[in-house]
């Protein structure tokens, strides 16, 4: 199990160091040539985004660019986007080394000899050269070896290893206690193993998994549990897929009765307009929606503790009715219950029931009736 | 050794119950004199803040003030601090159970019987009789079984015992792998053991963790590795306090080199001007500044990767200039530094050197000069 882990990670360097230097030696043969180097960058504006419904992601379509060196518009990107190449190749994959996009940053930034310019002004633009790198590779930041933000935490009845350089840690999520196991930036090392769990539960709240693991839920229920804390990471979305793919268990979000709740299930699950070059890695289209649903404040009783909806959560309903992927009739009705009612519940709502509704009553219903939302 | 936190747990809300008890029993025996029934609550206001030199924490003053139940300037807050105090014996500590103030909120939130009038509008009103409960009992909200946000990870090389209900679980802090134990909201039950750090380094963000991580900083320098992830949370502040009363080994910071990170800095040590009640519990006096101080951008030659301080940076380094707790010589010459130079420099700024510039050189360096700030 070690062994391949460790063949894995070096297969996987030595595949996107190939990559880049494909890309390199084109460009060098462009100038050998004497024409003007360029590199084909997919464009990743709306119009060309669209909604794949048969594999459930909203994704980039074929559309693309090509981004010159000697074109006064297009070549401070070029450059920038090189200083990313020359960082990802020789700094990070050649010493199996993993950095920030800030930390890339503030090591290609530098003034160019013999002038008052600077190769990077603001982070905003690594950033971007970043990301036209990755769709320009057909691949993504994680195997570039460029982390995000991490966020999120997990307990299960499950074994994860994961590898920090030669160093394979065994961690057993069934043990860790009341802080859990926090979910790392990348997780394209992880192996699963002695998976004693049937289905996996995501919520967005920290203090919905504090509650569910106090109840010893996932123990109870055989289930993963998850909390994103938020908007869900990239490393907690990509190790969600990971676990729908290869372990082959249902996935079920859980989150508040409002627009934002969605927004954040639609995210994991199809993945979004800004990052659709992502869907693919980032995406999680087995995912439900377990809840909570406008129609669970009527079936649960808990009108009297429902909170009167903005404008801003009725603006972002409308757009979201619009939207391909929420076309599915359970959705349109779920939509225009809310925007009828203009009322919106969190989660924890439940707690006016008593604390331990949510673990003995709420989910056990909800599953067991298989009351999902699309 | 798992006998022992069991038992300490038991013991903990036996105590507090006690406590609440001999409230109520006060309140009754004033109701049978036909007294008008009050409570004795210690004031927050700044007027009665002060900072204890000799102890290093930013505390509350003597004063007090009397809250009864009929005046109605007081009537409402009393019964909302009647409904924590009910909740919290006959929810929580009786079922040795723990909950969100949000929880609390929804659970207690009720219109009066016969009025239109609710017990508590918005959950501000809750969060405010908390604290006046909690300060009454002189205790702090987690021995009232009230829960937090979490936030921040830890690795390094020792083991922590926690406990969830009847579960006792032992995590060994140099086995989390590239995610790191997420700590948890209450940390009174967690035990130390076998111990083999000899400092505590607590970062600001989880960038640095993750390098200090990858780098194998902790295993290497025998040190605990925690992210506090931006200010940081009471389960991670009262851990570091507990660390440093316990374990008695140092406790080091690192931060960004501006006010902010002198901010997130200075509460970690001392406490706060607005939870001046709890520094006794959440303050860790023992803690050192080690970097990255204004000093540093000249002595690590950062000036070229340094950013311009903002309007509101300067007003708070000119406020904290004033405050008791930055009156060191030291910092006073580094606040000085800033507001002359007015500029400010991310740790992440150590990456225009090396990626591993941080862990080979930067922290062993401040370390064996002891280059910290007071």
């Amino acid at each position: 199990m070690v062994k391949k882990t460790e063949k894995t990670r070096e297969e996987k360097i030595l595949e996107i160091t190939k990559k880049i230097e494909v890309l390199g030696k084109d460009l060098i043969a462009e100038i050998n040539r004497q024409e003007n180097p360029h590199l084909d960058i997919p464009i990743r504006g709306s119009n060309n985004v669209f909604f794949d419904e048969q594999n459930k992601k909203i994704q980039l379509g074929d559309k693309k660019s090509k981004r010159y060196l000697f074109n006064v518009a297009h070549a401070r990107r070029f450059m920038q986007t090189m200083l990313v190449a020359s960082y990802v190749k020789k700094d990070l994959l050649a010493n199996n080394l993993t950095a920030t996009l800030r930390d890339l940053y503030y090591a290609k930034k530098h003034t160019i000899k013999g002038t008052k310019e600077d190769t990077i002004d603001e982070q905003k633009e690594s950033d971007l050269a970043i990301v036209d790198f990755e769709v320009a590779l057909e691949t993504f930041r994680e195997r570039l070896h460029l982390r995000a933000e991490p966020k999120g935490r997990m307990a299960g009845d499950m074994v994860v290893l994961d590898r920090v350089r030669d160093k394979v840690d065994k961690i057993d999520l069934s043990k860790m206690g009341s802080g859990g196991w926090a979910v790392p930036s990348i997780v394209e090392q992880i192996e699963f193993q002695d998976v004693g769990i049937e289905y996996v539960l995501v919520a967005e709240k920290n203090a919905i998994f504090d509650r569910l693991n106090e109840d010893e839920y996932w123990a109870k229920n055989k289930c993963l549990l998850m909390t994103t804390a938020g908007q869900a990471a990239r490393g907690a979305r990509r190790l969600l897929q990971r676990i729908s793919d290869e372990i082959k268990v249902p996935i079920y979000c859980l989150t508040d009765a409002d627009p934002y709740g969605w927004y954040i299930y639609s995210t994991m699950k199809y993945g979004s307009m800004a990052l659709a070059h992502e869907s693919d890695r980032l995406g999680c289209p087995q995912m439900k929606f377990l809840g909570m649903s406008i129609s669970d404040i009527e079936h649960y009783d808990l009108k009297a503790v429902t909170i009167k909806a903005k404008d801003v959560d009725i603006k972002r309903a409308e757009e979201m009715k619009n939207y391909d992927w929420f076309k599915y009739p359970a959705w349109q009705k779920e939509i225009d219950k809310f925007l009828d009612k203009k009322i919106k519940a969190e989660i924890q709502s439940l707690s006016s029931k008593n604390l331990q509704y949510i673990s003995s009553t709420y989910l056990p219903e909800k599953i067991a009736g298989k009351d999902f939302l699309p």
